[in-house]
């Protein structure tokens, strides 16, 4: 299966929302990643008009990725860009014709840097932008760098000029403890790159796409200037041109995780991978599979990587994850009394799965958290348990396992 | 956006979990389509021995399918062939060699007929095979017999047999009324059907593509039989070769779909599409995005289409929808006072949306239900509200909030 989410940012930042959203059943948890302040304003993606004037508006800011890595002003601060900046790799005015236009005068051979309209901060409505009165806010735009084809130079001159200003790339997302909000924009401008990076050709077809609607659709075009096998430019018939298809939008991954609590109560499951540094362990995760619920893609996770059988699953939260694109839907489950067991002998993905009191786990989320392979805080003892950081939702399903999730009493 | 999903089939079968399950949050909302009787053991898919063992096995069963319609006997009840049936087809033994051999003597240009290994029925552990010793029951896969290619004339007179024997392929979703656990066990077949259907092509590099893991991925093979265009059979360097890339594998969009009860708890909100039949209304629903926790993506979707403001969002339950590949996630919502003003400018894809009374929610629940296009029953006055049948989550929702979702008291 694809990579599975693995523990990362150290930074514990798991926005809470507003005391109005938790009047009944306690707060909502609002997992790292999530809590964009952007409205999105997706209906407009497809409006030109739209698209050309936001991105061209003077409040507009615009965040650049080589090669998927955001550029940073600190480990912990996205840096921005104007408009302007980065004009000289994506042209003046990349919007200024109706899609239907792009679209009729497709030239695969013509390679065009991605650009993602991300949504309208709408804090910012004085000096942003205004569209059609409703829509008001200062745009936000992120676009690949990456020096490629005919916008190399023009893209290394860009990279050259901002880390002369001090600004540098990201070094990977262990290099990185975003702030929670700009976290979430980040996120949706790595997901939707990636996306698009990742898909360049028609999977029903076979054909070179064509990125429209501002990087949130993948579109195969009707006829191809380059395309010097007919008399004329047109392509063989595609599926995806004579209906709606999923294949044009990007993908998401449904995944679970989950804290496996004892039949009794008073224990937690976790298992580990090889590949992790000693005494790390998490909960267990894996892939959604098609025509599951939630909860029995949470049972038979639980019974592939370590032969638990649980009965109660309950939903608890969900963590969008850029890495690539999956969404997260975290749950606590409950063994039944005769299926506690650990059996690692059906999957291989484990290493090892075992019971922890619930004490060691509270003990653990309190001095033994961190990103992978970081150092734990300073009253953490060698040989303790070790544990993935508060913005990672595994960390936040043992914390309310430990607090009592849902229920007056300890546990589950 | 892709099409979403519509209200379906008539019958009214969600199975409830055990009572062991459901000991103190209440019952566990097992949705039409979830439910499978089915151990999928996943693990297996890559061992070719097991596969032909058990494809081969006497107890095994086989779903056929043609352009995506399954084989029935009855509107309630799918057909099932044997191995020895399908065999003209599929050939003596697809499974004969290792995955890795099919893999390296790749040939696009042979046509090979789809097979999914669904799980085995663990019910039926004494009659079924075993493997392993841990693994018993009767193995269930799905065939493609679609007429095509090398295989058109093995096709069509299999499929004129089981016609003789009074059997015939479903004549699309509207007219199947299948029992809970078949259905689950449909909706896998044809998801993993239509996915690999659907994905001939690889979408990273543009070449074909061919199905292993007995339905559950699609690999970029390293060189094709076929290929004429280089001096050896060598394809170029393809990405999802060189890591584990989530293309390979079935792909599932999460989809949102909500009650929206008024601020004061005594509204629903509704809202129609322009195509369904007069006095038809259902929940509102939409794809999750990028990088949008399930919570957000409840408001960000009602906001679009209603105009209405949402404070607190519970998840309710999931359901899996197989047209083609959705995870329904089911949500209840609740306005804010000042944000329960309906405007439909944003987006335009509702033709209405408006705020019922429970007591019109709570009567057309009881008389007003049905598929899209099918008579309610008797009860049913002329002008009164229509919703969707018990087997669609928008009507669990519905009855949720008007049994009073997760709390002591009325509606929210």
């Amino acid at each position: 299966m694809p990579q599975l989410p693995t523990p990362a940012l150290p930074e514990p930042a798991h926005p809470e929302v507003d005391s109005m959203l938790s009047r009944r059943f306690g707060k909502e948890i609002a997992n790292y990643y999530s809590g964009s302040p952007l409205n999105r304003v997706g209906f407009l993606r497809t409006d030109n008009t739209f698209l050309s004037l936001a991105l061209r508006h003077p409040s507009t800011t615009v965040l650049l990725f080589k090669n998927l890595e955001p550029l940073l002003k600190s480990p912990s601060e996205l840096a921005t860009v104007t408009f302007d900046d980065v004009k000289s790799v994506i042209g003046d005015d990349p919007f200024g014709r109706p899609e239907a236009d792009t679209i009729a005068q497709y030239n695969s051979s013509l390679y065009i840097p991605q650009i993602i309209f991300l949504g309208l901060d709408e804090r910012k409505e004085k000096e942003g932008f205004v569209y059609r009165e409703h829509y008001k806010g200062q745009p936000w735009f992120a676009v690949d760098v990456t020096p490629k084809e005919s916008v190399t130079d023009a893209a290394e001159k860009l990279i050259e000029k901002v880390k002369s200003e001090g600004l540098d790339f990201s070094k990977g997302r262990m290099n990185m403890s975003l702030h929670a909000q700009e976290a979430a924009i980040y996120a949706e401008a790595r997901h939707l790159l990636d996306w698009n990076a990742r898909n360049p050709f028609c999977a029903s077809c076979g054909y070179k796409t064509l990125s429209v609607n501002a990087g949130f659709k993948r579109t195969c075009p009707p006829a191809d200037i380059a395309n010097a096998v007919t008399d004329t430019n047109a392509r063989p018939p595609c599926a995806t041109r004579t209906g709606i298809s999923n294949l044009c939008f990007p993908r998401t991954d449904p995944t679970v995780i989950m804290a496996v609590v004892s039949a009794d109560g008073q224990r937690i499951l976790l298992g580990r991978q090889k590949r992790w540094p000693p005494h790390w362990y998490s909960t267990l995760a894996g892939f959604l599979e098609p025509a599951e619920s939630v909860e029995e893609a949470v049972r038979r996770e639980v019974w592939e990587e370590s032969g638990i059988h649980l009965g109660r699953v309950v939903i608890h939260s969900t963590q969008p994850w850029p890495y690539p694109a999956n969404l997260m839907i975290g749950a606590i489950g409950q063994a039944i009394p005769e299926g506690e067991t650990v059996h690692l002998g059906h999957d291989a993905e484990l290493e090892d799965a075992k019971w922890f009191s619930a004490e060691e786990v509270r003990e653990a989320l309190r001095v033994g958290t961190s990103g992978l392979g970081e150092d734990a805080g300073s009253e953490y003892k060698e040989g303790g348990l070790r544990l993935p950081p508060s913005t990672a939702i595994a960390n936040q399903l043992m914390t309310a396992v430990v607090n009592g999730f849902a229920s007056g009493s300890p546990m589950i």
